[in-house]
This record gives structure tokens, C-alpha cells and sequence, in this order.
């Protein structure tokens, strides 16, 4: 059932552009943005199960993600954002069950992956660039539905004699609400546990006033005022935040090779070892002098080296996911001029005031947020050649591991600034914090230091630190033993080491909630020849084993 | 594979005493207690694998949590507990691999659950009973071994050729460490990540120095010098606590009637409904009056309501999941006069300065955690008769929802000091502060307030209150519809919706750690045919499906 082919013959890929969207129509009158849920059944991501009344699959979301992106560099005059359905009286009934049930485990684990960081996204918008958002429920809006609208800042629900919010998964499907749902309602939202549990275990939902008074949508609105009301409101977003001057930033397509043997980007290569189970991943720093002005990074656009190597890196980090199963280690590699990457740093942090430069890093924190989630063991290779500079050194940073050659005239890691606070992980410290929990006084380290293999070990900075005559051995054994372990193992062990530390919504969702939602996925009483998901929509019920865990 | 029938024929009975240990031995010299590991490995807790090299199973571990409980009440002398091994050369090599193998999967979360909470028992001696323990590690150290070993305050290990601490689960079994071990060396003794990684996937494990540079222990110590060392520093923590007056007060057995229908106790009953999967818990109040001076409380000893009473809820409660494991929902009762328990309460806030009325206060806190942990839906149903006031009436806020009977002459409930800090989740919050996380200011109830239904309903402090024409209905459809629905995703949603608010380390085991180590339990590549876990100890080699999810 984890047969790799089995999870689908042609490879996803994750580029996409607003003229290329099928089933969101993105509307813009400025400062207010309209993002229209209007799936397209009978364009699925893969054949086999049409996308009836606004559910979603992987296709659909990948569009949202690209959009709450793009809004976001392309569309500074945009302050508030409206999500709705162009669908009468359907907002969107949450992910496909029939694309569920169809998936194999590590697409569905991955899948929620997916739309659980679109979701934090939309909610880093909202935090970070001024761009409210506002669920506009105008009818039926269950599952995935009300877990999109709860990574909204406010949810108005149309109200009607049969519009309700709802969380079916547990009463219909045996699984659970795997967007974050369970973990927003409690909070985000902070409802009452206690009404949480009846809400979550209730297959109709909860409508009109009941849903306000339960804090589960902030306001209902009769049909016939609900479009003004929805106007009103997303006025008053747009007011709680700042201008920004100044024209968007188009995001030029990237246009990868993608082939069976990796990915090739202008800065970012991913090489496949199959046989082995190993990746490579390489950044590689500017080839020439980046722009040092917030105005000459604009001039840039997306060709700027930190803003286009990020999004190639995003795009390898889901290629990983999706298309390559079975890889179980990924050995983080860079090359190139380390003064170069500093310089970058430098001009990103002076120009930090600009919202453009702003957007900017903040794509280059939640880039590095994907890599830090990404379930594959990360092992950084610091040899002749890298360049491990300041944002670059935070690949390092997330590694579950990292070897540094120790020789005369060898590799050195150089901090700036950016290590210090610009680049959080999901726990909200940086990953100089995670590192040294025990001692914080290391993890404030000076920006604009540089560190030899010996006095980066003495530093804590590295793992190990071999020297030229142990190197090749013990970096190769060091895979080789890492991908002969079992990679359910791993992912569970990596999940609990790499968050240390104080725990956010974020990492609850990501640490608690997906981890139970995965052991669900497991179960028969889910996914079993007679397990509720397996059986939706036949006549057959599900039949349950009663044991409980 | 998990038929009740099969987790074992004989029901596990929790309730022993030093005089019936037969894996550890208890030896007191005041004010210094030793506990002293010494397995029997042909008396395990059913027949089929012996336990080799100081391994565990469930018999042993309910003997240290009956220790650790033990010499909190009875030996208030003691203050500080060194734990260690009577055989030579071997710590303690962790749970017993063949037990886990050749146990359910419902047995094997619980079992874990169980080991969870008495090592934590013994970091709640420490902070709140002046008990600090040592770990003296005399030689092998491994898996369930070192996570006791983490537990303790202190860590010292013989420093020789081969003993070494390790957590082999991740390379020879492919599981996770089941006893908050990942948690403990990143979050507790804040381990560097990398180093926690590199350490988590040696099977050797790490000895000597590097053990102690990586802060896996605190000291390590030749042999010749090990049992002077350990001895100086067990004085050393004896130093950390204040002495305490007075003699200990002896747990007189509980003696409780077991029987397929359910468990009756003094103060507290269990009566299965079989047939519809489930049980009903009830506590009864004091039938007479309860002494109301701390000296008088010590006089009554293991008498005391307050003590017995949680003391049997405790035994329920491990009957329930160990014995009862087709139990889906707990119907939470109380019988009896409010104001004896309000009166207990007074009582014991008042005497709280007394170290023997502490520990009754902080049992009942730990036997509440248990409560809320329990994987099974809890309803309160308040009806007439009951007495859910004060710490009584923490068993309602635990509980999933409530349920309260508005009538005239109907039931009322009560607040005490007890619901404001006393008493607080594995979270650190209150239970009502975890419920009105929206609210706080609703949490800060005065003590000694009493609510009948209505009032109760529009302070939040009950869910439902239905009058007496609904009520029989309306409590009977909860009960059908919980016990209907999938045990998975109950358990699922149950362990995000009760803890809302902060994590702690406690809350992270139980949700992050315990989650993800269930996920795994379910997985082929350990307790498939070719797992891991199945396969230890033959020949063959596990054989792993690459898919990383």
C-alpha cells in the first residue's frame, strides 16, 4: 500500500500561477482581495474521484498556498483578504473522502502536511504583513471547510436554517479533523472544551446563534445583508493595518528540470541516489553581487538570489515529500562564495524595514520551517567548497546532525544576523536557541563570526568534526547507518528531538494533533476493509473493533 | 489481535506492599532510602518470557510506583531515594522486549501510559515531597532502563570498559523509547539536539566522559569508588529537603471486591454494562464526620476519606484500562452530603502546611492526572443524590461533558479551595482554567459558591441541563452515541481537547511522545510480520518498507 508507484504515476508539482488556477478565482479591488472557492469536479489531482460540493484535494490547495504567497509580494495595496465560495450555498465541504480513502498513508500523512502549513501561512500573513483574512461562510462548511475558515482572523457564517460549521471527521469517518481543527477550536478560538467535544463528535455541525455563543464563528448574518456584511467587515481589517508604498513584486516562474534522478534550479540541485535512499540537496550562494539597497532588491524582484533560492528550496522540499518516498536521508550541502551570503544577510536585515524585504525573509523563515518539518533525516555536509553563512548556516541548524571536516585551509561557518531572531522554527526560537536550551548564552552569538572545524566543535556548532583522513569513511557511514533504520522510527524520533523547548499552536499541530491523526490513519477501524473511511459513502457500516487505546 | 481475551486471562490487581515485592527491594536507612532492582526473570506478570537482565514488565513497575507512593506516606524520614541494582554489573536493560512483542497493542500504550506515570510520580516527589532521588547506574543501562534513570534528579554512572546509558529502541527494535525518554534528554536534561540524535540512534550508547560532557549524566565514577560517591551524594540531596515531623502513616490495603460486573470499594464502585461498553463510576462522600485538624487526619491515617477515596479511584481507574479494555464511556457519579466534602476540603486546605495533609493533597492531584488521562470518554452526570462539590466536583470538570438535572429540589454543585490551584492537570493549569481559557476571569471562582443547573449552565460550568422531562433521554442518547462511535478517534480527539493551554514536559510526553510511539506500535516495520519489534531476538533481520512518511 506504501508502494511509491502506487501513490501515483505522474510526479506533483507545485508551480503554479493565478492564470493557471482551476478552482479558486482570485478577485483584487484593492485594499481588499477575494479568494473564491469554485472547484472543478472533474479535475482532480488524479482520476478516480470527482470533487463534488467544494471539496478539495492536494490540487486545490496547492493553488490557495500559491495565492496567499503571492498575494503577498505581488499585492502590497491588499490589506484584507475575503475567503469565500463561488458556489451557491456551499463554502466547502473539507478534503475528499474518496481521495482519502484511495491514498496511501504517506500521501495522506503528507497531504495534511501540506495544507497544515498553507493554513499557519495564511495565519503568518495575518501576523507578519498585514493582510487580514476573513472566512465568509455562506453555506454548508464541514471538515477541511471550517479548518480553513479557522486560520481565518475572523469567520462570518451565513445564517440560515441549514448553514453550520462542522468537524464530522470523528462521528462520520472514524478519524480526525487533520488541519489543525481539534487544535484551533481549543486554542485559537479557546471554545470551551467541553462544547469542543460535542461540537467535534456532532456530524450536522453547529448554526446560528449557538455557533456564536460558542465562540466556533464570530457572527451570523442573514442572507439577504451577508455580502454587506461581509464588505463591511473586510473594510475593517483593512483598517487595522499599514499601507505599504510602493508596487508588488511579480514572482517569476522558476521553470525547473525535474527528472527521475533529481531536481535541477538555478541555485538549488536535489541529486537522487535510489539505490541508496539518499538525497542531496545543494544551495548555492549568489554567483555575483546581489543587490544592497531595499530599493535595488525591488529593482531585482524574484530574481533576488534570497527570495528565488528560497522558493527553489521550497519547491525541492515538496518534490522530496511527494515524489520521492523512499528517500530516508537528505544531505544538506551548499557551495559558493560565503561573503556573498553574508553580504545578502547584511542588505536583508539593514532593509528590513521594507515591506518587500520583510516578505522576504519571511518566506525564507517559513521555507526553513518546511525543511525543519520535512520527515526525512537531514544531514549536513560541511566540506571544502560550502559556504555555511549565516541563513545558509541555518541548513545546519536543522539538521539532525552535521559533520565539518577539520583540515588546514578547510570549510569555516560564518553567523550574521540572521541567526539571532529574523528566522524562528516553529517553537518560536531560533535554531540557535533550540540547540543550546542548556546553555543560552551560546546561542547569542555575535553576528560576523567565523569558525574553523575545531573551534566550531569547541562552540557546539557542529556534531563532529573529522578530519581529512576519517572524513569520507565516517560521512558515508554515517549515512549509510542512518538510512538502514526504519523510517517510521525515525520520523517519530526526529518529530520529539528537533522541537525542545516551549511548544506553540504550531508545534501542537504538528507534534501532537498529526501525530495522533497518523496513528488513526493506521487503524483498522479506519482504514481496515471495514474501518469507517474505507467504507463512506457505501451502504455498508463500519464495523469496529472496540478496544480502546 | 486485540480481543480483550488474548491481553490475558488473569485481570492485573495494582495493589501491593514492600512485604509482597518480589522484583525490587525496599531498605531504609533513614534519611536515606535505597530501591534496589532485582528481577526475578521467572516471575513475570504472565508466563511466556522470562525476565532477563533486570528487564520489566508490568508486575515490576507496579511495585516501584507502590514505593515511590509508599515512602511518601509512611517514611516521611526519608529524603532522599537512591536507585539502583543487586546484581552485578547490570542497571536495568529496560522493558522486556518479548513481553512488548507478545502483548496487544491496547496492552502495550497502556503499559507505557502506567511507566509514564510513576516515573513522573517520582518527579512529583521531588518537587513537591522533598523526596530527590539518584540514579546509581552500576553497569548495563538501557531503553526503559536509562528513562528511570532520567527520572531521577541525579544520574551517576560506574565508570568502566562497557557500562554505558543508551536508548537502543530507535536501531534494534524500531520504536520509540516509551517513557519519555526523547523528551527527557532534550527538554529535562537539555541534551543538544544533534547530540540527542546521534545518542538515540547508537545502540551501544554513549559511557564515560562523553556521557557526561553530553549531560546524558551527571558524574561518572570508578567502581572502586562508586558506592562511597553515591552514598556522599544522596546526602548531598537529603541536604536539598527540610525534615519533616512526625511518624509515617501506614496505606492500610484497599481490599477491594473485584468481579466481572465491576469493583466495589469503601468509597468507591465500578459497575460494567458489558453489553453496552460502559461503566459507571461512582464516589460517595464521607458518612460520618471527618477529622478536621491535621493532627487529627494523621490520626485517622489511610482512613482518611480524602485519602482512601482517591486511593480506590486510582485502583478503578487501572482496573478500568487494564481489565475493562471494551469500555468506551465512564459515567462519572457522586453519592452523598456536599457539605462533607466541603468540609474535607476546608479541612485539608487548612492542614495543607502539614507535610502528611500535602501529600494527601498532591495524591489526589496525581490520581485526578490519572483520571484525565484515561483514554475513555468521560460523562458527568449530576443528577440527584450526587455531590460533585470541591475536589469532587474536579471529577466533573474532567470529564469530556456534563450533564446536570434542572429541576426544583435538584442537584447543586459546589466550589472549594480546592478547584483554584490545589489540584492542578498534567498542563498547569486548573481544570478550570483550562476551561475558560477565553475567560480566566470565570476560572477565579470564589470558594464556597453553590450553583444549581441553571446557574451552573450560564457560568459554563456544566455543559448540558436538561429538565426532568428530557433528562432520562437526553443523558441515555449522550451515552449510546459516545459508546457508538470509533474508540480511535475518540481517543484521539479526547487527548487535543483536554489540554488545552500550555504544554509542559508532562503534556508533551503524553501527547507528542506517547502519539507518535502509538503511530509506530501500529506500523508494520515493527510489529509486522518482518517488524522490528516481531523479529528481535531471531535470526532473521527486520525488513523495512522505505516509504517515509
Amino acid at each position: 500500500m506504501d508502494n511509491p508507484a502506487a501513490v501515483g504515476e505522474a510526479p506533483v508539482r507545485f508551480e503554479t500561477d493565478p492564470s493557471r488556477y482551476v478552482h479558486w478565482r482570485l478577485e483584487i479591488e484593492a485594499p481588499v482581495a477575494r479568494l473564491l472557492l469554485d472547484v472543478q469536479e472533474d479535475r482532480p489531482l488524479r482520476p478516480g474521484y470527482p470533487l463534488k460540493t467544494n471539496s478539495y484535494d492536494l490540487s486545490v490547495d496547492l493553488e490557495l498556498a500559491d495565492a496567499v504567497n503571492r498575494l503577498r509580494f505581488e499585492h502590497p495595496e491588499v490589506r484584507a483578504l475575503v475567503i469565500g465560495s463561488a458556489k451557491d450555498r456551499i463554502f466547502c465541504s473539507g478534503a475528499n473522502i474518496y481521495m482519502l480513502g484511495s491514498s496511501t498513508h504517506s500521501f495522506k500523512v503528507n497531504f495534511c502536511k501540506f495544507t497544515n502549513e498553507t493554513r499557519l501561512a495564511l495565519e503568518d500573513a495575518s501576523a507578519h504583513s498585514g493582510l487580514k483574512s476573513l472566512a465568509a461562510i455562506n453555506g454548508a462548511c464541514a471538515g477541511g471547510g471550517y479548518e480553513l475558515a479557522l486560520a481565518c482572523d475572523e469567520i462570518l457564517l451565513v445564517d440560515d436554517a441549514s448553514s453550520a460549521v462542522s468537524l464530522p471527521e470523528v462521528p462520520l469517518l472514524a478519524v480526525l479533523p487533520g488541519t489543525g481543527g481539534l487544535t484551533r477550536v481549543v486554542d485559537k478560538r479557546k471554545v470551551r472544551r467541553d462544547l469542543a467535544d460535542v461540537f467535534s463528535s456532532l456530524g450536522e455541525g453547529v448554526k446560528g446563534r449557538r455557533a456564536v455563543s460558542w465562540r466556533l464563528v464570530d457572527e451570523t448574518v442573514p442572507l439577504s445583508r451577508f455580502a454587506a456584511r461581509v464588505a463591511e467587515r473586510a473594510q475593517a481589517l483593512v483598517s487595522l493595518a499599514a499601507e505599504k508604498a510602493g508596487p508588488g513584486v511579480v514572482l517569476a516562474p522558476l521553470g525547473g528540470g525535474y527528472t527521475p534522478e533529481g531536481v535541477e534550479h538555478r541555485h538549488v540541485s536535489l541529486r537522487i541516489d535510489a539505490a541508496a535512499r539518499v538525497a542531496h540537496l545543494t544551495l548555492r550562494a549568489p554567483e555575483a553581487e546581489e543587490p544592497s539597497t531595499a530599493a535595488a532588491m525591488r529593482e531585482r524582484g524574484s530574481d533576488l538570489w534570497a527570495l528565488r533560492a528560497f522558493r527553489e528550496l521550497d519547491d525541492v522540499l515538496l518534490d522530496l515529500r511527494f515524489n520521492r518516498p523512499e528517500v530516508g536521508v537528505v544531505v544538506l550541502e551548499t557551495r559558493g562564495d560565503a561573503a556573498r551570503v553574508l553580504a545578502v544577510d547584511a542588505a536583508l536585515w539593514s532593509g528590513r524595514g521594507d515591506w518587500f524585504v520583510s516578505e522576504v525573509l519571511h518566506h525564507m523563515k517559513r521555507v526553513l520551517k518546511r525543511l525543519d518539518l520535512t520527515a526525512r533525516s537531514l544531514l549536513a555536509v560541511i566540506d571544502r567548497g560550502s559556504c555555511f553563512a549565516g541563513s545558509l548556516f541555518e541548513l545546519a541548524l536543522a539538521a539532525d546532525r552535521s559533520y565539518m571536516l577539520d583540515a588546514a585551509g578547510g570549510p569555516t561557518l560564518a553567523t550574521s544576523q540572521l541567526n539571532l531572531g529574523a528566522l524562528p522554527m516553529s517553537n518560536g526560537l531560533t535554531r540557535l536557541g533550540t540547540r543550546f536550551l542548556a546553555e543560552p548564552q551560546r546561542a547569542a552569538i555575535p553576528p560576523g563570526e567565523t569558525y574553523d572545524a575545531a573551534v566550531a566543535l569547541e562552540a557546539g556548532l557542529v556534531t563532529f568534526a573529522p578530519d581529512e583522513i576519517d572524513w569520507e569513511d565516517e560521512v558515508r557511514l554515517a549515512i549509510e547507518e542512518r538510512a538502514s533504520l526504519s523510517p517510521d522510527a525515525l520520523t517519530g524520533m526526529e518529530a520529539n528531538l528537533r522541537f525542545a523547548g516551549p511548544e506553540t499552536m504550531e508545534t501542537k499541530i504538528f507534534g501532537r494533533l498529526s501525530a495522533w491523526q497518523n496513528w488513526i490513519f493506521q487503524r483498522p477501524n479506519a482504514v481496515g476493509e471495514k474501518g469507517a473511511l474505507t467504507l463512506y459513502g457505501k451502504p455498508e457500516r463500519a464495523r469496529f473493533n472496540w478496544t480502546r487505546t
